[in-house]
């Protein structure tokens, strides 16, 4: 049995978690002078200093704000909506059916705001690596610096790069992640950099996709066990005898595709 | 860039995913002599030897058997159900929202068949820990047995005893896990284990379990940002012109709570 | 204010709802001499005749089984399935878009089983009219039985024709319904016979004919307000204590498509 | 077979609905002089009379309006919105459910803003009757003065009364409807006006109401068939090569229990 002792006593240039309530949620660098500013008042860095995580700072008006660790869901606010993003039931979700395990090497594209990238980095861990891809490169240089800051530059490597038309010598991935708008014109590339048996996860918003691709992985013959996933997510307001789910709720976000490649002869 | 030139030649004692259609895909290891029947035909284990993962061989009716390796959602057949599971959607959305990467430590109860320590076994990798817990001490001999043949004895260490009353000195883990009908009377233990900050997910059938666990976590003070989920999945009959969602779905398995332990003064 | 005094003894020739469980209810017509025969044990009909609405009898083996008047749910037990039918998730929203009231006409295609063609029926009442079309001769003999044994002779007029090719001189209905596989090839009858501003409710079970349909519609010019849904039932098990929604659920059924038309110059 | 040769020439005092987009589709009654406004331009109502139904007219900036009948989709909109309102999707499968036919007499309480009052009036036609009941005064005139617009007049009553506590003599109703906060509170009540056989229908947002309505349904002992339903309804974005569900989608508005009443000895 184990008995944590460590002491996490936050320090400038922690990145912290400051929770105030379910829509004032802060990532942030903590800085030598430092200010958070809210609607709620703010916080001088400072002050969060020397604190342990789970305890609470007030804002300048006397409200409290717990200091939390990042964990990953916190991570994913810092990165910059360059794109639309892949939300957290689709990315658990394609990640569990990739069978990644911590020091896997996958192939990711396009890799857009990076929601999957960092995903992906914090799944397959410091021994892994994450192959990523996209034909634009605003996004990469944004996503890099993200992906910097976190330390995460030795476990992710980014190319402004087609993934349809991929030169580059790359082959024995342990996953393939796609969301791009043509997957279909990306079958050949993906079945050469997969290890043979592992599996390719897709990701498209539209049925006419979903259709188009999968047609393409049973016409090229070297995939097999070929399935389409939707999820829907609801959220429930929890009060003790008003019990119900909420009103609003995202309606659709996009639809998975999941294959596995064999050696066809 | 990487190119993985491993050759990865089956061998006796590998475990190795058989697949012939969706239906009829088996796990097992691979033993000198041993047979696997199948109602298209059966197949010598010796066949399969020497083969490359993705590469076919023929049952004894000459339907082709794809030869995979065994990734996660694979390993799941390994496990004897000895109660009600939990579905991947469920698991994968549970490990997501609990930030764990390579290495984390967590703490899990009741373990029932197993799906979920399999499933964080794989996640925080070698160098991570699953402390798992059940009353049931059959149960836990039937999954460790399941578990030592995956290799996974040391990363997972399980425990016939009752989360409500923990005795053992046990703290500092990074996401507690809880499949237990009363969530509510593990709160004390589940705050006490965790590392401050970090979360508890807990999984519970009815909306009723929902409600009161909801409330206890409320009341005990020590937990922020409660949320309760619940996740709806559809399979898609994709063919050319005719793209449906299938007639029948699972319509309910669980709702998922998740909170986060702070320090209450 | 209203006391009805109208006493309801059941008599020979009634069509009545026999309810033993949610599993064991029939719907028949009373006979001398007749005979329910039920897993549960048999009743005589003439033990039913004589009894109000409401009372319950016993079956031979003493299990109580309650006689009701028979309502539109209840009524769709008697239809033979000749094909596929519509569920009334689907049959309500389509009847409560049409927006038809008593003495309404309309046209429906094709009629197939006849679940909507009764409901219709029932909903347009003995001066309304549901003119109903099916290619297939058979299917129209026996929904023109179970309408004739209902007493709907009137109100109902069957037609062994195909809607995509009508000859017959029909025009200024309330409401269209078409349930055929190819509606885009409908779309200039279906023009014809509305009367303008009125709908066509379409109801197609893959994403592509819904596609092809309001693309259609669209291209046609003489609809607006095209819109597309899909509804989902879910049903609950409720106790004291432990409600949740059935673990089973139909995932799909259809879509549904609505448009209104218009006089287009 | 039916011609219709009826001409629908639009003349004053007739109720109609102008559609320009989704958005902006009006129900307004035409009077002489009249004007519509509309961020698109103005319309005289002048204007519209004497076309026909399913004809256009230009809006003072060019813009086509289409004149339709005003169909009961429509007409919900001249009612205003006092409380919180039942959507159609729970509407229809409510009125689906009760079997309610031409000249059906019902009861429905609450009937808050008249969303369910409206369209019962409609499917029940001129012979048949609504009971409404409500507690609030102002709710009920408001209510009132729309359904008189649309010549409801003789086929609603309203009433300022607790359903709870219903004193007047009224009994032998084909059906019940309840959208009230306590229905378990209300049972007697129902059972007593209801006809033997013929079913109750409630309306409850959370999953605590529900339970406790069906527990008190099991435990008066004078309904069966009790079941709980919850609907879903997705919107769809179609267009060609492009068709997927609306992003928002409504996750919750309330639950439908539904049962019959017989008569316990």
């Amino acid at each position: 049995m184990m008995t944590d002792t460590r002491t996490d006593r936050i320090t400038y240039g922690d990145i912290v978690s400051v929770y105030i309530d379910d829509k004032r949620n802060f990532v942030i660098r903590l800085v030598r002078g430092g200010i958070l500013g809210t609607d709620k008042g703010f916080i001088k860095h400072d002050h969060i200093v020397g604190k342990n995580y789970g305890e609470a700072v007030r804002t300048s008006r006397g409200i409290k704000a717990y200091i939390l660790p990042p964990i990953l869901v916190d991570k994913l606010k810092l990165l910059r909506r360059t794109t639309q993003v892949i939300y957290p039931k689709d990315l658990s979700f394609m990640i569990y059916l990739s069978g990644i395990t911590p020091g896997s090497h996958v192939v990711e594209a396009g890799v857009g705001t990076g929601f999957l990238t960092l995903s992906l980095a914090s799944f397959v861990g410091p021994r892994g690596k994450v192959y990523g891809f996209d034909i634009n490169e605003k996004r990469i240089k944004i996503l890099e610096e993200a992906l910097s800051f976190l330390g995460y530059d030795d476990r992710v490597e980014l190319w402004v790069a087609d993934i349809r038309r991929l030169q580059i010598d790359l082959s024995g991935v342990d996953a393939v992640f796609l969301d791009i708008p043509d997957p279909w014109n990306a079958i050949q590339t993906i079945h050469r950099v997969l290890k043979p048996g592992f599996p390719a996860i897709i990701y498209v918003p539209t049925v006419n996709q979903v259709e188009k691709t999968v047609v393409a992985l049973r016409e090229h013959g070297g995939f097999i066990s070929i399935h389409t996933y939707e999820l829907l997510l609801r959220e429930y307001d929890v009060s003790k005898g008003a019990t119900r789910p909420q009103t609003l709720m995202i309606g659709h976000t996009g639809y998975i595709v999941y294959a596995r490649k064999v050696i066809c002869k």
